[in-house]
């Protein structure tokens, strides 16, 4: 029976635009039956539109949709109880297409192994079914493409870090490293500017949304709202140039 | 005059697979008069191997040979002097083409904003000439998927540490972050492990060679030859899994 089970492809598209997905992220979707992706009631998917360009007509199509976007904090038992069963019921949507020979891909903004949704469905079918990971090009480095920073150097240590940590926390972690990439800004922003000023890091932040989509928007840190960020918004801290001899 | 000059395109070709380069980055290659490359005296460039799929044979091929490997340390003033003066000189190669009105595609493993010797061509030309860059997949990320280990979740802080780094130094990063990446292992193996180690990290590590190339190859930690690591070699240690309610 073991000869009939379809496989999973978590295939990563890449920041935006659909061209910066690789060629072999291209080539298993193209041969795969089924197209998984994740989407909320409110909005379509970011991913299916960066691999749209990329999908047949004939291909079936697998939105797995949250129960739940913004409505209830993500900290709360209710949230985690709600995406928990959400989880698993995505599980068995897929264990049924994979126990009848269907190839899955499921498409995953970026990469797929880095702070990604799809992690969640890997971590629940690992054991049972074969699992082939595509990497994707983070959005960290269409930011660093598009605002041109080169991001560090050499031996400079280089840290990812949620907007979601508390002051201290953020604090510390920019005290000691020498590149930053700080992502997940939304409601934080306000908060990551009053840290950076502090730290006397502010003129070296790079601010940007949405790296490499149509509507990529580029803005001096010093103008940008600070009640609320988009969900694709980052702050870039470049590592210090080094110039060899100096 | 202007108008005749030409652009740089940097490109990051990718990990290793050479169908993970991204649909961008093939068609930028495909579009250049020029396809320049860094090289040693000694070994062939690893990044036109991985290009090389994509490359015509009309096109003009520009390798950039490094005047120094391993012979110096790289912390040395004669190393220094050296390379500066090398970059120094391959800007101005590059330049006798662009003024010409000459496209360059300049290849980078990897991403090119990210520990890559494209930025110090970027650093010395990006006040005069137009520079597209094109993100990539990060070996990284080839290494995650290789592993089969979801790198971050949710808030959990990411790091890049850089083995050449001072035993205490990657001592209190490892401390205090979630998630790691560390590269340049080389001669630095024992170090790390020893420090993993001391740590309690090691049963979590991840160890990979080569990520997504031919000779890629996943050896336990504690296999792992103590004297030197090659360049392509990378250890992991994922965060801890994310399990909604728990």
């Amino acid at each position: 029976m073991i000869r009939m089970q379809g496989k999973i492809f978590g295939v990563g598209v890449g920041p935006g635009d659909p061209d910066l997905i690789t060629v072999k992220g291209c080539n298993a979707i193209q041969s795969s039956h089924v197209i998984a992706y994740h989407q909320t009631s409110k909005q379509s998917s970011n991913a299916f539109r960066i691999a749209g360009k990329w999908i047949r007509d004939d291909q079936m199509l697998l939105p797995l949709t949250y129960p739940v976007t913004t409505e209830l904090s993500s900290y709360s038992q209710t949230y985690a109880n709600l995406i928990q069963e959400f989880y698993e019921q995505t599980a068995q949507r897929l264990k049924q297409y994979l126990d009848t020979g269907k190839t899955i891909c499921v498409l995953a903004e970026g990469d797929p192994l880095f702070y990604s949704s799809f992690m969640y469905i890997f971590d629940r079918l690992k054991g049972d079914y074969e699992i082939e990971i595509i990497p994707g090009v983070s959005s960290i480095f269409a930011a660093a493409a598009a605002l041109k920073v080169p991001l560090c150097y050499r031996n400079q240590k280089f840290i990812v870090l949620s907007a979601v940590l508390s002051e201290q926390e953020l604090e510390e972690s920019l005290n000691a490293t020498d590149a930053f990439a700080i992502i997940k800004l939304g409601r934080n922003i306000a908060k990551v500017k009053r840290i950076l000023a502090k730290l006397t890091l502010h003129s070296h932040a790079r601010y940007i949304e949405r790296a490499s989509m149509p509507n990529e928007k580029i803005i001096p840190l010093e103008n940008v709202n600070e009640h609320c960020s988009p969900y694709f918004s980052m702050i870039l801290i470049p590592g210090k140039s080094w110039v060899a001899g100096k």
